[in-house]
């Protein structure tokens, strides 16, 4: 991917700022696919449905590399550091047939 | 992440639809940590602006798997093929030097 | 609104570019709202729920009106023109009754 | 509005849940606009770029009058009881002339 962008001159386009934008935009993308569909219809996609995600999916993960690659963190290490955190912020006992909703959590 | 999220009884709230909302706020929680920071600043970031950045880089990250699992889509083989579709759609010989804009080629 | 972002030195924080930024953010705010609860949920909020959904809201206008200013555009005018263009794009005797998806019109 | 929806038999895919994605997304729209314009060329548009900067304008606030119409909140009132809050919040004589950035504050 740094290959791709710099061989079209597109480096100086990909600010840390710039890029965040780029993704929030193509995530959007991704909520378009199921705005308009219910919870339970947006589990059975029909395969046209399923390859605009795929792609939608893949335009995410792409910038999202990006932008991890120019600031620096370590994607895979930050996901792991993530998890230990989540544990400890919700922990199963607590969690776990409580009346409270998920995001009251946050 | 099935497991930590099976183990909360957190499925039920997991349809694709919901985590397309749920990646899609993750990833203007990345975009607030650059929104009020010039593109020159958010190339060299302090400490904890890239500690917050990293935190959120890993939810866009965690969301997305979540969503690809649920879906069925392998993100890998997804970006392959998004890779190949943007090398024909932006040949570096039609891109390089041109005094069009980046995104008027989207 | 221009007074309070004036007195307070923000003036140099509120390019259109930034505007548009924050703007997003609070829409995600909004999302977050209701990104757990089921569409029937959202239809009937607790007090709590309405009063973070009223201020999102307001936020949203705020950065809305904001960037509108520094771009010059009449929101009442672009939304009068836009609502002549919708209803072109989508006659109630093409729409009414037809088993397309809403979005496939768009 | 409501009666451009109602005869379309759009109202089935009104709820306040869809209604605050479809608002994202149309913010991220706007974002689009500026995602790789330098916060100075986005201070000064070319007729097509504001001509679409308008248009996406006007799909927020008809998004956001459409949710605020179906959750019953009044716009003006919310922004009103908000301008208030920031007042409170962001007092003049402790930001103005100081060092801290704009969302140390938030």
């Amino acid at each position: 991917m740094r290959d791709f962008t710099d061989t079209r001159d597109w480096e100086q386009f990909h600010s840390p700022k710039n890029l965040s934008m780029a993704l929030s935009v193509e995530a959007s993308e991704l909520v378009e696919c199921f705005q308009w569909l219910t919870e339970e219809q947006s589990n059975s996609l029909s395969a046209d449905q399923l390859a605009a995600v795929a792609d939608e999916i893949a335009d995410v993960q792409m910038y999202l590399v990006r932008l991890a690659d120019k600031v620096g963190v370590d994607i895979v290490s930050a996901v792991d550091q993530k998890i230990v955190k989540n544990e400890k912020k919700y922990p199963v006992e607590k969690v776990k047939g409580s009346s409270k909703k998920y995001n009251e959590y946050e």
